[in-house]
Order: C-alpha cells, then sequence, then structure tokens
C-alpha cells in the first residue's frame, strides 16, 4: 500500500489520528420517526414549501439552512504557507476552516475544491453554485488572481464574498495595532509602518491600514520596497505604489525600518536583529509568518514594545479565526449583501476592544478562546452593515 | 413584506416550521479547546495532514470526509412532481434529501442547486466540485436532459455519479416487483408488464427490469406506446422501442394493459378501472404518480392481487428512501469508481429479501423504517462492486 510511505509519521504524529475520517459531518436539525414525519420534511410537505418560495425567493433565508451557510472555495493553489498543493489536498484545511466556522461563529461551511485554477472558469463555478449559499469564503487561492477572483465575484453575487487569506488577517492586525498603538500611547495616524509581504495578506493589510487612517505606509516584496516606477510591479501592486511609501524609498525591507515605528510581516523572509534595532523607541514589530516568524520573539522583544506572531506559543497571537466567524455571522444575520471596508473596519474595533482592561503589551489582542469575541464582531459587523445600507433585515 | 401572502399558509400548514431555519447543519466531529487542540485541528497540524495528501492523494479517503460525503446536484428544472421551480425553489428538497441521506445511511450530503440549465456547463460544473466529494447524487434534473447529463458525467468522473429518480425508483421497483412475482406465483421472466412513464423514472424502471430479465416489456408515453418507427420519439425513446414491445403494440397504454401481468405507472396519467379490470389474472399494479397515483389504490385492488403506490398511507409505498441511502453508503464503503447495473440489481435483490417471511400482498416492500433496510442495501451494493471489479478496497 502507498500508505506505508507515511505510516511513521501516521504514529508518531497526533495529527493524524485526529483528521481520521474528517472533522466535519452533516447532521439532521429535524428528525423524521414515522411515516407522518416523513410525509412533513420530504414530500409532498417539502413540496408546498417549495412551491411558497418558487412564488417569493426571499423565503429561502427563512426555510431552508442558506442564510447561514458558506461555502469556503479554493483551488488549493495556495494552501496555508505550504504553496501549490491542488483542491484534493487542501481539503483538509477547508474542513478545518468549517470546522473553526461552526465552532466559534455558529455559521454552517462547506468545503468545495475545485479542480481548476483557471481564475473565469473558478468565477463561474461559484457563480453557478451560488444559489444554494448565503456567502462565499475564498480561501487559499494564489495572489494575484485572488484579488481579480474576488473582485469579480462581488461583482456577480448578491451575497457575500469573502476572501479571508486578505480580510481575516487584514482586520486581526488592524485590530493589534490599534491595541499596540494605545499600550504605546500613540495614534494610528502618526505611525510610520512597513509591510513586508505584498500578497494576499500584505495587499490587504495595507488597504486596511490606509482606510484606517495611517498615513505612512511602506509596502515591500522580496524584490525590496514597491515604489511608484520599480519596473516589476504588476497591477495590484502598482497601485500599491500609487496609495503608499510618500517618502518615496526605492531600497530593501530593512533599509525601510530605519526609524519606522511598526513592522509587520506577512511573508516568508527574514528580518534581522539589527533591523528591529533601528526601529524608533518603543517599536511595534508583527512578524506573522508560519510556522517560523520573519523574527524569533524573543529577540524581536529586546527591541520592542509590542512584539505579536501567528503562533500560540508567544503572546499576542494574530489568528485570523478572530474575525472570519463574527465576520460572516454578522453580515449572514442581516443578509447583507457584501461585506465593505466599513464592516471589515467595524470588526477590528470590536475585536480590539473585547480586550478591554486586560491591555498591556503581551495582550494587544484577545484569545481565539474568548467567547465574547466572535459575537462581539458579528454585532459589530451587523450594525456597520445597516448603517452602509448593505443589509437586507 | 411579500411573505404575507404566504401567512395562512404558514399559520395553519405544519411543514412551515418544521422546515424554519433548514434541515440540516454542519456539526465537528472534533473538538477543539484550547491551542494544542486548534495546533492539531488546524495549523500547523492540518499542514501535515494536507501534504500527505499532496503526495499520496488516495489518503484523502482517510484523512477528510470525501469518502463519505455526496453532493446532492440540481437545477431545480424537475422538483418532485412540481416541475420547474428553479434551483433555490429545490433547496428544501435537497436538503431534505440530505437528512435522509444521514438519517438512514450515514451518508454525509450536501445541497448543490445550480443557476444553470445548460447541459454542458452543468457538467463542466459538477467536475469542477468533485474533488471534495466522493460522489454525486444527482436530483430533480427533467428529462431527456439528466440522461445524456449523467452519461457523460459517468464518463468524466471515477466516482458514482447517480441519477436518483431514474435508479433510485428503478431498484425499489424491482424489489416490489420480485416479491409481487413471489407472491403471485411467477417468474420474471414470464411477466408481461406496462410501464406508464417514459421519463427518467420510466425509461430507468424499464432498464433495470429488462437487466432483470423481463422479455415482455412495453412503454408508453402520453402519445402511447413506444414503438419502432413512431415519428416523435427522442434518442432515449429510440433506444427504448429497440428493446421493448416485443409484441409491436402501437396503441394507447390503457388497450395495452389487456391482458397484462403488471402495471408500472412512473407519469402523471390516469387508467381507468376498466383497463385494470382487463389486466391478466392476478395483476400487479404499481401505481407510482405522486400524491395522485394513476388510479386509486382500493379501485385498484378490486381487480388486481398486488397494488403499490408511492403514498404513505396505503400499503406497498414505492419509496425512493428504500434505496439511496444504502446505495450510496454501500458503493462509498468500498470507494467504487461508479455503480453497475449489477449493483443496483443487487440492491432490489437485498431490499425485496428484508421483507423475509412478512412476505404477503399487502407486505411486498418493507418500510422505509426498517432498520435493516440500508444495511442489507449497503452490503449486497459492496459485495456486488467487489465483484463487479469496480470497488478500490
Amino acid at each position: 500500500m502507498s500508505s506505508s510511505l507515511f505510516d511513521s509519521a501516521f504514529e508518531s504524529d497526533p495529527a493524524f489520528p485526529l483528521h481520521k475520517g474528517g472533522k466535519i459531518e452533516i447532521r439532521p436539525t429535524v428528525r423524521v420517526r414515522d411515516d407522518a414525519g416523513l410525509a412533513l420534511a420530504y414530500t409532498p410537505g417539502v413540496g408546498r414549501v417549495s412551491s411558497a418560495i418558487a412564488v417569493d425567493p426571499s423565503l429561502a433565508d427563512d426555510y431552508t439552512w442558506r442564510s447561514n451557510v458558506v461555502a469556503v472555495v479554493t483551488d488549493g493553489t495556495a494552501v496555508l504557507g505550504l504553496g501549490d498543493l491542488g483542491p484534493v489536498a487542501a481539503l483538509p484545511v477547508m474542513e478545518g476552516k468549517a470546522l473553526l466556522f461552526k465552532e466559534f461563529g455558529g455559521v454552517d461551511a462547506v468545503p468545495i475544491c475545485l479542480s481548476t485554477r483557471d481564475p473565469d472558469e473558478i468565477i463561474e463555478t461559484v457563480v453557478r453554485i451560488a444559489p444554494s449559499f448565503g456567502g462565499i469564503n475564498l480561501e487559499d487561492i494564489s495572489a494575484p488572481r485572488c484579488f481579480e477572483i474576488e473582485r469579480r465575484l462581488q461583482a456577480l453575487l448578491d451575497i457575500p464574498v469573502f476572501h479571508d487569506d486578505q480580510h481575516g488577517t487584514a482586520i486581526v492586525v488592524l485590530a493589534a495595532l490599534h491595541n499596540a498603538a494605545r499600550v504605546t500611547g500613540r495614534e494610528l495616524g502618526d505611525l510610520r509602518i512597513v509591510v513586508s509581504g505584498a500578497g494576499a495578506a500584505g495587499v490587504a493589510v495595507s488597504q486596511i491600514i490606509l482606510e484606517a487612517g495611517v498615513g505612512d505606509v511602506a509596502v515591500g516584496d522580496s524584490k525590496g520596497i514597491v515604489y511608484s516606477g520599480r519596473g516589476d510591479l504588476t497591477d495590484v501592486k502598482r497601485g500599491l505604489a500609487a496609495r503608499t511609501n510618500r517618502a518615496g524609498l526605492t531600497g530593501s525591507i530593512e533599509e525601510a525600518l530605519a526609524g519606522a515605528d511598526v513592522f509587520i510581516g506577512v511573508s516568508a523572509g527574514t528580518v534581522s536583529e539589527e533591523a528591529v534595532a533601528s526601529m524608533a523607541p518603543g517599536a511595534i514589530v508583527f512578524a506573522l509568518a508560519n510556522p517560523e516568524p520573519e523574527i524569533h520573539p524573543v529577540m524581536a522583544r529586546r527591541h520592542a514594545a509590542v512584539v505579536a506572531t501567528g503562533r500560540s506559543d508567544f503572546p499576542n497571537q494574530i489568528n485570523n479565526v478572530l474575525a472570519f466567524p463574527g465576520v460572516f455571522k454578522g453580515a449572514l444575520s442581516v443578509r447583507a449583501s457584501r461585506i465593505t471596508e466599513g464592516m471589515k473596519v467595524a470588526a477590528a474595533t470590536a475585536l480590539a476592544d473585547v480586550v478591554g482592561d486586560r491591555l498591556d503589551a503581551d495582550h494587544v489582542i484577545p484569545s481565539v478562546f474568548d467567547p465574547m469575541v466572535a459575537p462581539s464582531v458579528a454585532a459589530a459587523v451587523a450594525a456597520a452593515a445597516r448603517r452602509e445600507g448593505v443589509a437586507r433585515r
């Protein structure tokens, strides 16, 4: 058997028995115990419900699971930090996402792993399956294709379309940044920030912090700081260049860190201790690369006032699960037609506020197990959807 | 509110409160209670499982829910007997199907309602979403498109593709026919059978009874008996004409019933009492139109030895739920690449045998609540898959 290749991993790694048989199931919410029950839950009773929905399709929000179910859609091209593993290998991650959607947000989520990686085909496939879903969570689709796919799907569908690798990360980073600024006695608008990474997460983080009022942002990729006129820029990076880097930096990310207030790493790169030491006094370092942060948090903490990572074994874990369950719960609860920038900023503010009076340098973001996280985020997102006119109830 | 239109129905019809919020949910099968659990169920632990599957994709059968999950796919063009209600109005029926899949067969099923009714687009969409499913149950797709869609998907995919409106009905009809022949002391091979209906169910019923050895079958549609040379035949009906009607009948269905042993109605038509009275002594009448049988079962029973309907309030209910949960459970349990004619006949034989020594004219088919039904069908289907060389474990 081919599986013998992995026998030693299967025996020694507790992840494998945990994932055996998958991590989610479908469960009936009504029981069918006799002929009368069957005649209501299925034919002929169900036919009366279907006939009513055929006359008034909005009734599907009340009489089906649609208004609480999200498709978690991937093509497997950017699975976690592991890269292009393909759709089948992405399924355990999508199941994990569905598990977290339900466990933390009470939202039903269905993994949909696509055998195409063509953006046009991904878009048309999602449009075709959309009638049975209340929202679309795009996941682990590589940049820059993810930007176009999300943008075009948002234009084609009247339900929330949310690429979590972008916006989930961005919301949690903004929440942590709010609180890190509070801890170090600064205003968001006064910060000079260097973002390392111009993929899905880097672009969305840059967008949301600009949206939140940070004026001085420089973004770098593997070639260094992104600036207008750099020869190798994609459309998305050209857009970033136009809205960031007001100092006109052209060098490396490490050079840009000299005197900067904040480093936000969402790449696979590394940052030297010297570069962190060159930052402004009371610096803020979010080294979010997984599983190896751009700089070890203990080393970073020697020079920075606040350090966050993506890891659970150090303080201040920046984890998307702090955002996506509550964001979708809130959006679905008011039947929002989309998730606006204002709803994302509201989610970040609510998430930051959950920390409350526990706020200090090692607690700029709540624990993922804080039971107030998803309800607070959901309430803020629902209220923002109503304010912004995208709520349908 | 538009829903006020339906207020009286909502108040008086118990189907509506039962369907409120939908009938299924996603449930985690593992719990995430702390950082250690999260690190196993999600990143970084899940990454090791995904990496293993990327090397050996067959591991997805063990370490995801794929090998127990079926997509229930519809375009909403033939919802129950109600016709073309569209994909959103079809969702309550697909949820009901998912409920029955789990309740009766332990199989997870996900409703996928498509916003296209173009056969090419339906086929390519199902192929694209197939990586996350262990099987495809096509549902409520109108004839004759359903035949081509199923045939082409079977050729394109290496997982079971099963149009339940065809084969689920056919399996249960064959099981009941086996037992009705036993009760009336006849052999399948000696029966003269008239099938009313040449849509999805009629075609599949005709195919399976031919496969099971019935030699003399005549099929009728709204224009009368199907015969070679009739001017208006579709490809599928032309194929039927070539393999049926060896007496060369050209008249109406009622004319064909004179002297016939068996009537199988899977249409919306009606049959007169006189026509039933003209059948052979000890006749068998399966009047399966829903909710109104082609002839009232009490009237039919005056002339026929065995009468079955699709209804739960008369003896001998022919209900697809007797077949599809066990058929998929059996096929998935051995990772069958397809569902062969032999597997369907095996399912019918096993289903007939569940009746055991309770067999009489009013008990030619088990109750849908008989707990032995799905396990017996599943075991027979799995064994047949192994015999026929389509099992992968």
